[in-house]
């Protein structure tokens, strides 16, 4: 561990609360103004993508804004970051996340803290996870190693694009998972169905690490 | 004070007269034409988060592209600007805004000045306008810092993201709730409820410059 | 007029081209498919302001970009291109955008030729002409000296918010004005209607570029 | 065919998986969520054009990130990659995009693979495609020539205009609409109906190539 390593916890728990405020918040606010599940979707979506946008830019050069325990997972496979600093970046993410559901269930004159009741299982949701996690990690390694100032466009519109083209809307994060099963609002989870998402989300994000290791040994011209 | 000061304000009136007729003129038209309050809010979301960048990028050069007395006093808190200039600055945002919403008044032939009549109040909304205000002004600082060419997308995204995910749709900005105090369209707000809103985005913005103090200790490699 | 003039009035006769297929076809995608004026209006605005940028990266290097004859004008006020090249743009860009309708047309199996029926008019509306084209042009000039990287994204953000925040939803653009009068389509004007929507257009312009000298004094240090 | 086909044959199978899973799964997702079809084809046009930013800022650098056989056929035409390998790439991404819409479909648990049922049909749905092909390339090409940074952008804005402003909404690409046909959902075509889409693709991308050697011949100053 090295200097700068309480900046670095920060940096993950501060953007990973706003990251799960816009998430929740959004799909709050989105429920309550319309009846059309489509548009609240899409409503949550652009909150979503369009924070993730800016926490990546500001907290990239701080901590390299992971927010996502299968994304530090990732980047601690291929080394480039050390397991112990690994672990605490996890916790910081989940607390972070933890009071983002708080801050926005307040913001919105709700109970703080619920246990989530949304019902969501099943196989395909499990390959959902692991492809949409997988398909984050990927992109997000492919755009590190070749086009770095695109990250945070390339995560916020992935995202952007996960939430449709996936069954689960992509939750893609286990600190998300975990914080949304905490909300009984448009975003949550029953936490009984939380321990599976995390586990297809953590062999989507390693399969990731694995095809980026693939690519990565081609070096264009 | 020094040459160019005038040029300084001529930006900030006018960027805040454009922000205010995005703001006011957009929910005049989305209400005017949907029934659907999410519907409206996205359009509404959208011309404004546009409009943000177009204003920043073209006015960043220029003034620093402020318009917003609580941006204006971080700034000044942190020496970027002198208190007697920030306080025209502020003069300038709240003439440039109030002149927005009767030009937006006017393009839709309704009284040019109306006193607002939206309840917003409470301490969800008001924890709701501190929330998205430290966030407004500490992503600023803290692309200022690392990532400059990047400060107009993440205003205007992070603008975009926090119309959804505060309870109050996100004023958080002095000059703006003033301006909207005038009119009882889509995005009004009464008079009587502003004070409280400005006094809480005044709260967010200095907690917003400690926090950007505090993370710019740490230099990364 | 220099080497190279087929090749400008070719870039300008086919961007004009494609920004009224855009126009003017995604208008009547639109209202085939809802019954909610604000979601076509939506589904207009974004396929316009896609179209916008894709065209002024594809183009400016090549001609500019103009596809409008009030940015042509102002431009020609600043000396920036000859009155003789300026008059054949303007042909370029009416003669493209005729084209574009057509095709809009021939697509969506409707007559090619229409003549506009929508009524549009009254000093409210030249007004949002006025405000809606002296945006426009002064943006572009404001970019272009500041940040030339910006200007499609700049263009392509500002019709966005202004389609929504005028009360004409923004033709600011006499080149496009006369093709949309050539339409009874979601897009379309009344031609009656058009000579008065370009008068208050050109005035905008005129307008911008004088804003535009003022602020370009000032160079920031 | 030179090192490192693999990594490109790779890149290529795996970018046009990733397309048709965003523009099949999310097609799939917005009928199941609403009955209005223009929110649907928002919401799709959304998962699209942010799949197609991040899909071709991550394999570009690879493979140059075609995912469609007209752009590797103008490509071919124009001596930017051989015959050869050209004909792999078109393989690649044929199996890449049916995998895609078999992800898509077992994610939303319905059967693996359908048979198209949607009739697309006509000279004006042809025209479209040839209109919608023509764009796409040739925006490409100009993108490339002049501004290469911004490819991943102009392709990404360009199909989400494009998908509104073609009466077809824009297939735009062989592999996609082979890959379409073995669906029922929202975003489906009937087999029979694939040849003459293809083949209207394939003359507008011809038409493009020829268009864009035309202007490459002039060099801005």
């Amino acid at each position: 561990m090295t200097t700068g390593l309480g900046y670095r916890l920060g940096a993950e728990a501060l953007g990973t609360f706003f990251l799960l405020a816009a998430v929740v918040g959004s799909g709050i606010m989105a429920e309550r103004l319309t009846g059309d599940v489509a548009l609240a979707l899409l409503a949550n979506t652009i909150a979503t993508g369009a924070a993730l946008y800016v926490l990546i830019t500001a907290f990239g050069p701080v901590s390299g804004a992971h927010f996502n325990p299968a994304v530090t997972l990732a980047m601690a496979l291929r080394g480039r970051i050390g397991w112990g600093e690994g672990g605490l970046f996890v916790i910081a993410q989940i607390l972070g996340g933890l009071l983002g559901v708080v801050c926005a269930h307040v913001m919105f004159e709700i109970a703080p803290l619920q246990i989530g009741d949304q019902t969501r299982t099943g196989p395909a949701q499990w390959l959902a996870e692991a492809v949409a996690t997988f398909g984050l990690v990927f992109f997000i390694f492919m755009a590190v190693a070749r086009r770095p100032d695109s990250v945070a466009m390339v995560v916020g519109l992935y995202i952007t694009s996960a939430y449709w083209f996936t069954a689960s809307t992509s939750f893609a994060n286990p600190a998300v998972t975990i914080a949304r099963a905490f909300t009984t609002t448009f975003s949550g989870i029953a936490p009984g169905d939380a321990p599976a998402f995390i586990a297809a989300q953590l062999a989507g994000a390693v399969l990731a690490a694995l095809a980026a290791i693939w690519f990565d040994r081609f070096k264009p011209a």
